[in-house]
């Protein structure tokens, strides 16, 4: 249809890099067009730590639950939700802050998300790959520490960049039907296209694996949503500003 | 330097739009374009409503604030966080739903952006322009009751989509080195270039309103940070079944 869709539609993780630096100015070619992305209310409610020493990296690697590709991809970034940047203006105007609504934090994160989408469209579009790196909320304080992230900003998630060393399969996603609706939210008629969006994603483990652990999508998000997710997320969320009033 | 990553420094929203439908089967392309984001832990927690009953239309576009493009796009769309879809995998592996931590919440929403993000290039690379509708925010419990949202989904913001029939110029963005930052946090040296940020932001005002209000970044978003930002979301959230713990 259309170069840019192949590439959107071609998107898999990146889980081993090679040895290989970015040429110069790409990285700032990417992040620039990264924050070409819309941003609610205008906040600009993204900052991007970029970390390159070696002791840091290996630290965020730890933080993320040990992830190795953190150490050894060309580039490593953190996006965070940032309403200090703006909570300074108040001072400026003599204003008194109260950035600390459920809407600013989810106003800043999902600038931070769209912003890192757009980045990580540029470096696909350039030939490198990507790993999003959710892992750093396991321990978002000593993230937060390592990076002296101050009050009013907060680690969304990490992101690898480098040029692949590896080509895995285009992960299957569910059916269309199911995640688009019309009208009104109806998902009366979608469990059987989940049962059989679970073979395929059964038959996509087999192959990767070679031998497969036989687990489908369905009993991954059971998982994931019957057990404490983060929980100390809120605690720390509040301790860096983020009230949630 | 690359036809794709032009694209995405050339974005700005489009709030006019013509009377042009999308050709059959352009929707879906896009939409499957946007769905192969990236999703954290394969939650895959993004739903799509696509509104396109003029009724309908016309509320949200009411509970948006009266922005009358939601009515006029050939589409609109209203992007979802969704726990609820995973929550019923639940129920079939007969394990208890405790999916209403914050971090939940944060991989919803954070999946609801990265698809919305994707579906914005995807759109845009086909020539459509597009403007996102976080108003809806304002009247989330009126939307949702309209568009008949469970419990475990709640909407984050709309999608306009459509051919534009305007041609405003690309919205300047704060420096790299203010929103980019080596190893740590610090904006230690950032005022100076936020101020000749303001100027340029004064007269891209000054130029689009062919007078304009002098009003700068840093005065817009001092004053979006001083005000209580939708304080219902909170509340609505809770009911929502995004409990925050």
């Amino acid at each position: 249809m259309n170069d840019t869709i192949d590439l959107l539609k071609s998107h898999r993780s990146i889980r081993k890099f090679k040895d290989q630096a970015l040429p110069d100015g790409l990285l700032a070619e990417i992040l620039g067009a990264g924050q070409s992305a819309a941003t609610s209310s205008f906040l600009q409610g993204a900052t991007v730590i970029r970390v390159s020493k070696p002791e840091s990296r290996a630290q965020l690697a730890a933080f993320a639950g040990n992830q190795p590709y953190v150490e050894k991809a060309a580039e490593f970034l953190v996006f965070c939700a940032d309403v200090r940047r703006a909570g300074n203006c108040c001072v400026k105007y003599e204003k008194a802050f109260a950035g600390d609504y459920t809407e600013h934090f989810i106003i800043a994160t999902v600038d931070a998300a769209l912003m890192a989408q757009n980045t990580v469209v540029a470096a696909e579009a350039a030939g490198l790959g990507i790993c999003y790196i959710g892992g750093l909320r396991n321990n978002p304080r000593q993230v937060s520490d390592l990076l002296q992230l101050p009050t009013g900003v907060y680690p969304v998630f990490g992101l690898c960049l480098g040029y692949p060393d590896q080509d895995p399969e285009v992960k299957p996603r569910l059916p269309l039907s199911v995640i688009v609706k019309e009208e009104v939210y109806d998902d009366s008629q979608d469990a059987a296209e989940i049962d059989a969006y679970d073979d395929r994603i059964r038959e996509y483990y087999r192959m990767r694996t070679g031998g497969g652990h036989g687990v489908c999508w369905s009993e991954q998000v059971a998982t994931l949503l019957s057990e404490k997710s983060r929980p100390h997320m809120r605690g720390f969320l509040a301790e860096q500003g983020f009230g949630m009033k």
